[in-house]
């Protein structure tokens, strides 16, 4: 059995809570990594702690990352978090909710955390097929940032040491990323999508986030265990 | 008149004042981003902001990342700086003041915070001579880290833009650095480069960083204006 380490970027969504069960399922000892980055929730953390939790990581480091004073964006900013975008609007192009650059400074913290702990597999849940409109989800800028990772650090240039990005959930759509997470026992009602929850923490249901995940649960024929405001208000 | 804007990582030594004089030199509009991370002292700070006041930046981000929690290191831990090392043994390795990913972690911020402000120009004073024990000082790396910029932003990768990770010293001696910073009317009384300064802010004059600084002064025969603890003492 693999007993490498490996740090998974966890932020508590089904994607980065997938990849978390790949990495489990491969044997990596796993050490979870989350950013706090002015999100307007601490909805998102609570979820990444619980399923940290869950999944038996050896640690879980929680950094808090100044994003909201480095760039403008719906998830970080008071722009409103758009509602009910049609379902073949959404990944055409760069969305509002894009943070200019979080996929690199994210990575760039994976790999510095990984140099520390000896973890030289690095997993992240990016995307291409569902969040096109993020340049740094495509599997050109993963494998760029790889030797990115390999050159500026002493395990990678010097050590003998190489550092993988993995990014196994890059071409499934999220139906395909939903089975292949419940193939692997993922409980997804531990796990939380919405950019604009309420003030109980409970899903919008119309936000692109959560537009995308009701999609994928739908075409995977699996129901959705989230509990949406809007069917509470009913 | 260049009247693009340009990102300068600022740390408030010679290097990166330096490498501010060079973008100003080339006509920029000045962006200076500045890193607190859990430094002992407040000092680099100071100096960056004064800097930065002197240089007429449009606009000085100092932004607070938690370096400390991620990695081990002589700079943002307890380990004791290391003093009195021979010059010859100085960038012979790694050194104990590496911080696992620093510069990686330093230029996304910059590559994300351009791209909100439209600054495509991204300096930094990373020198692969005086500090050939940090992997990420070299030139290849910064290489790759101008594809992964490009790759990883909306601006590089759909928008036409382009980025540009400029290191104007990577090749140049700390004398060669100093000659060109006073050319440019740098005032090198207002840089900092000690990593452990007495309480009052004093330069130790024995640590890496003070060794290579004098040693820097020394070799371009121009008097070190730095006051040193030690002088003081006699």
């Amino acid at each position: 059995m693999n007993r490498s380490r490996a740090v998974v970027l966890l932020s508590g969504g089904i994607d980065s809570t997938t990849t978390l069960a790949v990495a489990k399922h491969q044997g990596y000892e796993l050490y979870a990594l989350t950013f706090r980055y002015g999100q307007r929730h601490e909805k998102e953390i609570q979820s990444a702690r619980r399923l940290a939790r869950v999944f038996g990581v050896k640690k879980h480091l929680i950094l808090e990352i100044p994003l909201h004073l480095i760039g403008a964006s719906a998830l970080t900013d008071d722009i409103p978090v758009p509602k009910d975008v049609p379902q073949d609007k959404i990944g055409r192009n760069v969305p509002i909710t894009y943070v200019p650059g979080r996929n690199t400074i994210f990575l760039a913290c994976a790999v510095a955390w990984g140099e520390t702990v000896g973890a030289y597999d690095i997993f992240i849940g990016a995307n291409a097929l569902d969040y096109s409109g993020y340049p740094d989800c495509r599997p050109e800028f993963i494998e760029a940032f790889e030797k990115v990772a390999n050159l500026g650090t002493r395990a990678g240039s010097e050590e003998g040491q190489r550092f993988r990005i993995h990014a196994p959930l890059i071409s499934l759509s999220k139906k395909e990323i939903i089975l292949k997470g419940i193939s692997l026992g993922v409980d997804y009602a531990l796990t939380h999508s919405c950019y604009d929850p309420d003030p109980q923490g409970r899903a919008c249901g119309r936000c692109e986030s959560c537009i995308l995940r009701r999609k994928g649960f739908k075409e995977a024929g699996i129901p959705d265990p989230t509990i949406y405001a809007e069917e509470q208000q009913k």
